[in-house]
């Protein structure tokens, strides 16, 4: 909790190469923005940059698809390629319709083509390509996390965000992937409200509200921010990944 | 889209009661907060004091339960008379467990118990009361702009916020009830991304994200800050009511 926060968008974001060291960039975007880093300070970077660094780029030409990509890219009309990359990174699809697949991505993730992503793809050489999710996205917030604090000395928690289309709401909506240094998700069982009751609400998703709220500086289009910084977040919490906020089918009522 | 966000928790909001001016308790807050109302000011209002200054608040003790509600309430272990508060309120129950039921409100979100509210709900007189949600959270957030603009001459935009659970993820999370003043859902198709290719992002719930940002400030517990203030949000969307965040049956492919 807090009383007031303030979200920056870090300037000066390279184009992200496959073997980029995610640390240096996000030193650099402090300095760029003419900050330095203190405890405390949350960030939120896009997936798409951490997917980027980490390599999980594969290019369409390359890919050979099966005959369930076949069939499924025939009833939903994409290329069967494309497809063959969602269901090589799917538990299972959940629901498709034409040029959308709902799958559960391997990591449990229930999302709109399991988090294939073709846009912002470069280099701009012909060449098709598209970014797959990072294969652990909070080691990949745990190593930026340690990387940030082996070189500044500070505590710096971070997320790996992404958005997310929701069941029930129209829009997308920031979500943690992965999450560093912070509780992604807080249990509030026990605490008393403003009259001393017990709280109804049992646990809030703090790391998708963070991610939410930097979603609304990070953009969309061409001036895209995918570092954000938070300052005068405070939880007393204990660190739990963004694993947490997966809630299991047999858990799960909404469903 | 913004470069840089505040998130402020306006200071001095009193216990709010049946009949306040919202309006007036607003600006008091700004005041007791050493701040001015600018233009582009977005106010996240927590339902939970619309509710109570429209007076929607019920006396358990005044509620006759039906068959229906006694026979529900059985099977979840609740009171069937706050059972009957939450079948009045719902269009269908969606799904049900011991101490739980996941209801369809009737102006369409699906949530925990209709949004029927059991914490917070004063006076400390003994006697038990619930809070039920705002008639219309549009038209609450609209006459609060209204009333800002009447008073101030300032363009300031209004969210009435509450806090969902949601399928496939643990946690609850900030969202938009009501909504004047911005677009609580933007649309980007046709903007192209950094390649100019076009974007595949088509539609951002903005005003549940910044519902989500205003929650990492508003609290859960004794030192709640229902009024919270986001400075730095520019859009060029057209204004959309935050009904327009529902997501009608047939076009949900997550459910």
């Amino acid at each position: 909790m807090a009383n007031q926060l303030t979200i920056i968008g870090l300037k000066g974001v390279p184009m992200v190469q496959p073997g980029d060291d995610l640390t240096a960039i996000t030193l650099a975007t402090y300095a760029e923005s003419g900050l330095a880093p203190e405890d405390g300070d949350v960030l939120v970077v896009a997936q798409k940059i951490v997917s980027k660094a980490e390599g999980r780029i594969v290019a369409v030409p390359a890919v050979e698809p099966s005959p369930e990509a076949v069939a499924l890219a025939a009833e939903v009309d994409k290329d069967p390629r494309l497809v063959e990359v969602i269901l090589s990174q799917s538990r299972r699809i959940v629901r498709h319709r034409r040029n959308l697949v709902i799958a559960e991505h391997r990591r449990g993730w229930v999302m709109a083509n399991a988090g294939i992503d073709h846009s912002n793809v470069g280099p701009d050489d012909g060449i098709e390509r598209v970014l797959l999710l990072p294969v652990d996205p909070d080691a990949s917030a745990e190593a930026l996390r340690q990387g940030l604090m082996d070189t500044t000395g500070k505590r710096i928690a971070v997320i790996v965000s992404d958005s997310f289309g929701r069941p029930f709401r129209c829009g997308t909506c920031g979500i943690a992937l992965g999450a560093a240094g912070l509780p992604a998700l807080i249990d509030w069982r026990g605490h008393p409200d403003l009259f001393g009751r017990k709280l109804e609400v049992t646990e809030t998703g703090f790391a998708d509200e963070i991610a939410a709220a930097a979603s609304l500086v990070q953009g969309q289009a061409d001036e895209a921010t995918p570092i954000v910084l938070v300052r005068g977040l405070s939880w007393s919490a204990p660190d739990k990944p963004a694993a947490a906020l997966i809630r299991l089918p047999e858990h799960d009522l909404f469903r």
